[in-house]
């Protein structure tokens, strides 16, 4: 892969971005003396050649990257599988990258995409990314970007989410109907979008309910799954225990299961335990799982359809859109209701 | 996509699918004669010219596509996390595929795939497969398979696997051991070749331990999660129900979870469960589930070694190797030993 990025030849030049890209793809739109001029940067500053510069000019590489921050769970592989599945349909191809939560992976990922391997992106952030360059610096080389789930508000496009903050409110209400008045709330990053709005969907409830909580009942936890591991228990085994959990993603509500188990708290007579989740054996789970499910097959699904019908348009910038898809609360064992 | 392919401009000028698809590379091994020939009947019979001419001619497309029978399994994103990994390391992109367990979708991305896109091939069969000539026809035109899990056994390359006759006969002896004499094995195909292993190490342990049981108690479960579900229930309702079942992949433990609960047939009590699986709640389930758990993430790891290292030594063909990685058998309460 080239080491010298796009933006680093426009930096030289000290011209856009979007110019360096024009010229490299021989645009009409730039001058035969600019392209000269970017071409001679190119070559000097080892600029390497587009591996498939043909397919770039008219944007038929038919091949789409999608970018997940984590692989093993249930919501990005069904909503990469609703993806796949329009791809197959529209006969394009996926290529698929594991960000691993990293910011570094995806600017990296990101860099490496923007001459003519893809003539498109559909992503959902990692939990770290808080600058969006990487991202403009694509979208302005050509090549649109859709978001789902986790998407950057700051950035101009479409961008499929759930209804995060409704759905935090009534997970939350649920607990408090259901007796809870001691509500921890497990968050996976300060910076993510839908973590923030789950977030505010939580507090709102609570404070609908005069419930005045401490600070300290939001439980950052953006650890690997022994350090949440750790983290719950502690928070289970403090002198003052809260009532309820509520995870705002899948694999905390698991290690809440797992560290319950370990401190002898019993689920849902000690603690009710509410998660966002696509898991297919939440039924099937000991005791059986609360949760709030998303619509990932048909969120990856629509995020594709957005992208191929700008594609097939060749229309270059995708317009600024929210598409809010509906999350089912879908009550089970572990916040039923107990008598103590 | 193209609809010719190197199949149709190989029998239309009679010479093999190799000279054909080194005449499109241009290879030194092919008369300018012979070269023109091809190049002739592939501009007559529309062969759609290669989107990635180029970066076939040097084996640098750096792209690899990964073929999976189904993606919302957690041995297979397991797999494909291995892959994954080890691609991002040697800076390789990852196509991926999910042919849904469809002959006819497996051999139409294979066709497709020949073309320079890729570089090579890492590939489970779907439980359809029983038939390789889309596959030779890959290899013949010099992109190399190498195999995990459901595996051609016909085609020389390398195979990654675990060892299925020995997990299955380990596991129907562990049932055996815990008071089961009339153990049922839920069969997914006849034509994989895991599948057949398995078979064949559950009838081995059955011979091994004197139980005679008729043909019946191989129950084939070849159609959606519904009429599984079906099948199993009739199953467990009948007048003579199994007092164990075998099942030769997660899906079908999860199915009969379902299938006892509405039969008000008791696990372990009642039914013993056990299954080839890579779940990560098996400890969560009610109750908590048996598993014989495979490498995943290792088996797609090594797979992605193995070809990257053929493709970085410009071998062109894949020595015949079995690689077999274990399994572990995990014992939990679904197998546990009761009074009954």
């Amino acid at each position: 892969m080239s080491k010298v990025s796009l933006r680093d030849l426009a930096k030289t030049l000290d011209v856009s971005i979007s110019t360096v890209s024009k010229a490299l793809r021989n645009s009409y739109e730039i001058s035969a003396e600019t392209r000269e001029r970017v071409m001679e940067a190119a070559r000097q500053l080892g600029y390497h050649p587009n591996p498939y510069a043909g397919s770039l000019r008219h944007h038929k590489s038919k091949t789409i990257a999608l970018l997940v921050p984590e692989l093993t769970n249930n919501f990005f592989i069904q909503a990469i599988s609703g993806a796949e599945s329009v791809a197959q349909e529209r006969d394009y191809h996926i290529l698929i990258y594991n960000t691993h939560e990293q910011y570094q992976k995806e600017e990296s990922i990101i860099g490496h995409l923007g001459n003519g391997r893809v003539d498109g992106v559909i992503m959902s952030l990692t939990s770290e990314t808080g600058r969006y360059d990487h991202l403009n610096d694509l979208i302005q080389s050509g090549i649109p970007i859709v978001f789902f789930d986790r998407i950057a508000h700051e950035i101009e496009t479409a961008k499929i989410t759930t209804d995060d903050f409704t759905s935090a409110f009534n997970g939350t209400e649920h607990l408090i109907r259901h007796g809870c008045r001691d509500i921890a709330f497990l968050s996976l990053s300060d910076s993510l979008s839908i973590d923030n709005k789950r977030k505010q969907g939580y507090l709102e409830a609570l404070n609908k309910h005069d419930l005045n909580l401490p600070a300290s009942r939001i439980v950052r936890c953006e650890g690997d799954d022994a350090g949440n591991h750790t983290r719950i228990r502690e928070l289970l085994q403090a002198e003052k225990r809260p009532d309820a959990i509520f995870a705002s993603v899948e694999k905390l509500a698991l290690s809440t299961y797992n560290a319950a188990r370990d401190a002898g708290v019993r689920i849902p007579e000690d603690l009710k335990v509410i998660c966002f989740s696509n898991l297919r054996t939440a039924p099937l789970l000991n005791p059986s799982l609360t949760t709030i499910t998303q619509p990932a097959y048909q969120m990856g699904a629509q995020a594709a359809t957005v992208l191929f019908k700008y594609l097939e348009k060749k229309r270059p910038v995708i317009q600024n859109e929210n598409i809010i898809l509906k999350s089912e609360l879908i009550p089970r064992d572990s916040t039923r209701k107990t008598s103590n």
